[in-house]
Formats: C-alpha cells, structure tokens, sequence
C-alpha cells in the first residue's frame, strides 16, 4: 500500500478562532503565502470556489443589463487627484509604478486602489448624448491597497474583486441602481452563500471615500464578529463634475451624468470560512462547492465494488451535479477526514454490503447526518439532499445571527452585551459622528449599519441622550 | 425623428491598411486609448469577443485536467533574477514599482511580465512526491511590457492574456504537453476563429526566453503580413533547477520536475480583425461573436411588423443564439451600415411584404449573400447560415493562406517575392543565427518558424549556400 498522506489537525475554533481559520485557509489548500510579503495565492481549490462565485454573479449582472469592460490597471498620479476626497481616502495605501524598463517616469503611475476615476476619464472621452445612458460597466480583476497587517482573503494587499461603475440620466435612476445591486448581493449572501445579511446604509464616517451614500450587507462569523460583506455607492454627479463627464440631455443642454459603484472581493471566501467551517474544516454550500458530493468506495479491492463506484460517479455526473471518486489507495479514514477538510457538502459512501441492497450511504457534511439511498433514486434524492445541506447551512446562519442581535440603551449595556455574548448591538443613535468615536473608544465597537429595517428601541441617542434620529447596528468587524 | 448618428467612414484597406485597421478598433467600439500613454481600455463590445475566446478556450484547458490559479502580480526583483535568460530577455520591459503608500521599498517588485518566477516559487513550496505530478495550472490575467511604440491589440503595454503553467515528472510528459497545448491553439485558431495556422518551431534566435524550444502557430492577415498567434514553451528542468522546485520520485531520490508554459493573448482580437475585417468594417466569425444575428425590422411602424420582428427575435434566441433586434428610430440604411462596421455574421430583414411571405431575408456578413429564409424553417436555416459564414470565412482566409506561400532559393529571390507578393516565404536554411540576421537585414523579414510539415526545396541555405538542415519560414511580421 502506498504511503498514506496524514490529514493534518486545525486548532479547534473554541481554543483559537484567528489560528482555525487560518489553518482552514492553508489545509483546504485555498491559499498559500507568497515571496512578497502580504501577498497570496489562490491555490486550484480556492480559485475554483471563486469561480463559482464570478459565474453566478455575472450571470446575475448580465440579466439587469451590465457589460464586462477591461480598464487599465495603472493611473496617472494626476488623474488619480482630480476628486479630492477619494485620493485622500485612498493615498496612504496606494502602490506606486515609477519606472518602466529603466526609465525614471516622468509622473508616477498608481496601481489601482479602485477605478471610479478611469471610468469618469473614459466616460468623459466616449459619452455624448442621454440616448447612451445608462452605461452599465463592470470589470473583474484584482487591486492593491498597501495594508500593513494582512490575513488570507479578509486582508490582503492584493486581492480579486469585480467593481461595477455606471452613470445614468438622472438621480433617481443611479439610487435605483444602488438599491438593486446592494440588493442583488444580499441575495446572492443569502442563496448561494447561505449566509444571512442585515442590509442598510453606512454612516457619514464609514462610508466610502468620495461617496455620497454607501450601502452595505453585513453578516455575522460564528465568533459572532461582524464581517462588511458588500458595499453599493451612490455618488451623485460628484466626479462627473470633477472629471468633466458630461452629455446633451433632452433639453438638448449640457448635463452631467449621476454615478454609483458597487463591489465585492474574494473576502466572500473567507466569510464562507467563518459562517459555516467547522473543527473538521471547511464547509461549503453546495451552489459554489467544485465538488459538490464525494464518492468514496469501501472495500473497493473487492470485486464488482470500484465498478459500480465507476457507475455511480457516471449517473451523479449526468445530473448535472459536480461529482469526484476517489479510487486511491488511501485508507477509509484518511478519505472521510481529507473531503470533510475540503467542505464537500456530499460524500457518498459504497461498498460491498450497500451494493447488495442496492443502495449506497449518504452523508451530509453540514450536520453529518446518514441517509441511505436507493441507488434507483439518486436522481431525486441526491439534488434534494444537496438542497438539505444548502438550506440546513442556511438555517444554521440564520439563527447565529438573530440569537445574537441586542438591543441597548446605553454604552456601558452596550460594552457589556459586546463582552458576553458578542453579535451586533443595536442602539438609537443621535447621528452624529463623536458619538461613534465613543462608542469606538469605550466599547470598542464601530457602526455597522443604518438597517433599513428599522426599529422604535427609545427616543434617545444610547451615546449621548440627545434625541434620537434612527437605531444604528454597532459590532466589532473584520 | 431622432437625430440620426453618423455611421462614420473608416480608411479603405487598399489606401492604407493600418489606418483601417485602427479606424476598426475605434468605430466598431472594441477600443480606446486611455490617459496613460500605451495603454488601452478594452470597450464592452471588444470585451464580450475576449469573453467568448476565454470561455472557449478555459473550457478546452479543462477537458484535459488544467486548473486555474490566481498568482500575484508583483515579483520581487531578486525572486526574477534567478533565471538569468528570463530576466535579459524582459528587463528592459518591465515595469516597477517602487513605493508602497507613503514608504519606499527595501526590494522594487516588478509588474509580471510572465509568471514563470511565480509559479516555480510557489511549487517549491507545495511539491513534495511524484504523486502530485502533473501539476497543470492556468491563470487569466493582465501583463506588462513597457513597449516603445504600441497599437491596439497587437502591442500595447497592458495586454490581457492567459498563461498556462505546468510541471511534469518526465521531460516526455512534459514535452507532450508543450505539443497539445499548441494543438490546441491550433485547433481553436482554425475551428473557432476561423484562421488557418502554420504549425512549427522558433529558431534559437526567435525562441522565449529561458525556453529550451519554442512552438508557434503563425497566420496571414489580408495584408499578407505574418502574425504570431500563439507559442507553447518546453523548459526542460532549468527553471526548477534555478528556482530548486523539488519532488521525491519513485526511486525515492530528490528529482527536479519538467516545465512547460504557454500563453494566448488578446492580440488574437487584432487577427481576427485583420483576417477578416473588410472596407465595411469588421467582419466576425460567428463562434466568437458577441451578437451573431442582428434583426432589422422594414417599415417597422407599419401595423404588425415590430410584433412580428419580436417573435422572430425570440423563436432565433431560442435555438441558443446570440440575437438582437434593433427598434430605433435610425433609418434602414444607418442601421445595416453599423451592424456591417460591428462585423455581426448574420443580419435578417423583415418587412411588411416579407411577412405577407411568411418568411424573412437574412444577409451574410462575410460576402453579402442574400437567403430568403422561411419563418418556419428558422430553426434549421440560421443555424445553417451560420455555419456557412463561419466555413466561409476560413475558407477564404485558407485561399489567401495557399496563395501566399513562396519557395525561393536565395536572398535576393526572397526578397523580391516579399516585395511582390508578401506571404510566407520558405526556404531551405543552415541553421545559423547570422543567416536569419542576414535575412533581415537584407529582405527585411524575420524567421517565422521551422514548420512541422517540413518539405525538401533544395540541398542548401538560401542564405548562405552550405549544407541546409531544414524548410524555414520568412516573413515580415507584426
């Protein structure tokens, strides 16, 4: 027999949630570090997982009419400052390209933080009249922003991302198409990642550098930290007048367009990690599993066992459903705890005995729960029970999150509920921003969100005892 | 009625041919310059040609067990260094950054001009047995190579591009590879973008840096000027050796693993451009075309013509085709002209009197052929159409291809030949490095390739009359 590859242990989440989730990261064999220092690589296994991601929600941008473009990576320092805000928000974490072969540039070119300005630069060359709009771009591809501390996917100075970018005739049509891309990520969080999402507009203070308004969905890891999932911005026509982007409207007069951004990265794997992993590893929801079920045989030296393995793999594959075996010689153990590792949510197991009752044994990753199944029926019962695992991880999500929703009335009740039970702490909030450097400084917790949900918890700001403007959400977040 | 836009008029390929090549690029929108000199933007609808080639081609790589990978896009100069023939071979072309936010660099990291640094660093990491081999990565991404002068598409300091790295345990293995990647170049460059290719080797001059061999499929464009297409690279164990990429074999001994890489890049948009495209504008071969049947309702406010141009829009979309129908208010003429310029292989007419005859008239793009089509045999006739367009433009390209091919038996006759026809010209050659810098100089043309389908024209070099080892091809290339 040959040599068996040991299935490493990760540190129990209870003992170290940083140290389990890293061990995830590298065991799964989702990523690995680089030579250059806060960089990574997405390894097969993770990169497919992002795959997965990107189809679904391409086919999802494509439906309400966005196109895929490809714009430089690199921005004139120039171009880069013509709104001012946005470079502040952006400089101290901007990588900078000063030469090209061996000459000095004559001005430094930054390698992009976000594209909000060569969009505006492109729109301003190619628009000219209203009949053109809306332009609906998207692009995938990766950005730098120059942190100083880094972890695999929730922080990196690299990482992979789409940013959409469209200007429209009037206000109320970009807020419209804020609200239906934060919208269209919160559903796509809640039925493809199975995780659910409190949706609502982030704070003057925390909104994103240049915006107008900033729209968030934020989910909530099984330490009960808060994890910003997805932004949508609206900017007005902010950078069309700083970047000149104008077009003839009906009125057959000058006007400038009104814009939004939204995007979501990579950090959606890690936020799959932390909403569903477990002690054995990774769990994942079968919509973006590469492998969605596992066929291990049992006994498979023994005859007629590795071809009706064979046979199996063949009929899981013409369901549509993405299948594997694994003929190797590893031993029985070694295969179960290598494929719970990777988060397969199905494995099937088959052996001798099950191949006389015709049958073979199902079992979930999400609960570990066994089925026996008929092997005349796996073409209900294995995309139903792919559903189960789906759904029951879904589930699962839910309850963390509304069991860790509490209402405050004051900091210190606040710090206190933070302390015991973690989760999001929601309060009545005075709006203003000295009141969340409070919060900040004395229960260590930021704003999360304005929920559009709202809730009556009390007239008055839990901060400051001011009158009250809306209920606020506050966690500690990733 | 709306004010019409002007379908604007591009250079006549016969007046001169890279103006329309340009006025291609920019009016049938695949293109625009951006701010940063060299650099382009790619437009949504060049794009959705880039996004069709990557489905094709990630869905080829896949069926023969390739993966894809996300690599970081910096280098650390000292990790680039290690291979010195690399590093020659692009150094004057890379661009560097220096700073990160506020801080200069200790090492200045170099924008990828290729990955094979990357990839060897990071196996070194990750190999361990023979049990692991074939490792057969791909990454889809953007490049940078600081050219002097630059043209869309062709040479431009961004450019998109996958590239395939893998590592074999024997260097047949690895060099069946570096075969069947280029095979399948080949076969996506003839069956889906509809060029005919010449198969073969780089000279030693000519061949990829740090490669140990160079293959290339070579095309003809309307011009009768030759275009690099594709090359796949064997290494051999030289990088492994430099970057010390290690796996246990089955002897249970330290080995070093083969390497290929091989890449394809949107310069494949600029072939099938000027493989095609005519005084109209673009010409596209269906497989790859964003919309493939445009529908142009006649008369379309006359009753029931827009419903039924609707109907036929639906019944065509739903044989899996990419259609469109346009319902604006710009005239029968604006309209054929602009879909002519955008290069869509099918365009269908229908007015009143078409559908008093329950049928429609569907115009080929690549001749101008016109096919009254019945409304009830759409379903056997678009997809037919299509075909034809597709068969019809390699088949043309395959004449142009055959027509252009000149043996001679010196300098001076290839010259002439060049001069007179342009093409491909072959010869016989002795091997040497100072005859194809002698080619050059005095006929201009570089060697293009050693091809595969060698053919006896003589016993000598064309160049320098000794004793000739092979069929070379020459020819003046973009």
């Amino acid at each position: 027999m040959a040599k068996e590859k040991k299935v490493e242990q990760i540190t129990d989440m209870e003992t170290d949630f940083a140290q389990w989730y890293t061990d995830i990261c590298r065991k799964a064999e989702l990523v690995e570090y680089a030579s250059v220092k806060g960089f990574t690589i997405l390894r097969p296994y993770g990169y497919a997982i992002w795959e997965n991601m990107q189809q679904i929600m391409d086919a999802e941008f494509k439906k309400t009419g966005h196109v895929n473009v490809a714009m430089p990576v690199l921005i004139p320092e120039s171009l880069l400052k013509k709104e001012g805000e946005l470079v502040n928000g952006f400089a101290p974490e901007v990588a900078w390209v000063t030469m090209g072969g061996s000459e000095e540039l004559e001005e430094r070119l930054a390698f992009r933080p976000t594209s909000e300005t060569m969009f505006c630069d492109h729109w301003s060359q190619v628009l000219h009249s209203y009949r053109e709009l809306p332009m609906l771009y998207n692009q995938w591809c990766s950005v730098i922003r120059w942190e100083k501390t880094t972890r695999p996917f929730l922080r990196s100075r690299e990482f992979w991302w789409q940013e959409g970018h469209t200007i429209h005739e009037t206000a109320e049509e970009a807020k419209a198409e804020t609200e239906q891309q934060l919208n269209c990520y919160a559903d796509f969080f809640e039925n493809v990642l199975a995780i659910p999402v409190v949706r609502g507009r982030k704070t003057e203070k925390e909104k994103f550098a240049g915006a107008e308004a900033t729209y968030t969905v934020e989910c909530l890891m099984k330490d009960h930290k808060a994890l910003q999932g997805a932004t949508s911005h609206y900017f007005g026509d902010k950078f069309s007048r700083a970047y000149d982007v104008t077009f003839t409207g009906r009125d057959n007069k000058l006007q400038y367009p009104f814009q939004t951004s939204w995007g979501s990265t990579t950090r959606m794997i890690g936020a799959v990690i932390m909403a569903h992993g477990d002690n054995n590893g990774l769990v994942l929801p079968p919509k973006i599993a590469p492998v969605q079920v596992i066929i291990v045989p049992v006994a498979a030296h023994k005859p007629g066992v590795a071809e009706k393995a064979e046979e199996l793999l063949q009929k899981v594959t013409s369901l549509g459903i993405r299948a594997k075996a694994d003929f190797s010689d590893n031993s029985l153990g070694w295969k179960c705890a290598q494929y719970e590792m990777k988060g397969v949510p199905l494995r099937l197991e088959l052996g001798p005995r099950d191949i006389e009752n015709n049958s073979c044994v199902a079992v979930r990753r999400d609960n570990g729960e066994k089925t026996t199944v008929s092997l005349d029926e796996l073409d209900t019962c294995i995309p139903e029970l792919l559903e189960k695992v789906q759904k029951g991880l879904y589930d699962a999500a839910r309850i963390n999150l509304e069991q860790h929703i509490f209402p405050a009335q004051s900091i210190e009740e606040a710090k206190q509920l933070q302390e015991e039970h973690g989760g999001f702490i929601k309060t009545m909030w005075c709006g203003e921003e000295q009141c969340e450097l409070e919060m900040k400084e004395k229960a260590g917790m930021s704003s999360r969100c304005i929920p559009f949900a709202q809730e009556h918890l009390g007239d008055v700001c839990a901060c400051c005892g001011k009158p009250a403007k809306t209920m606020i959400y506050w966690g500690v977040a990733y």
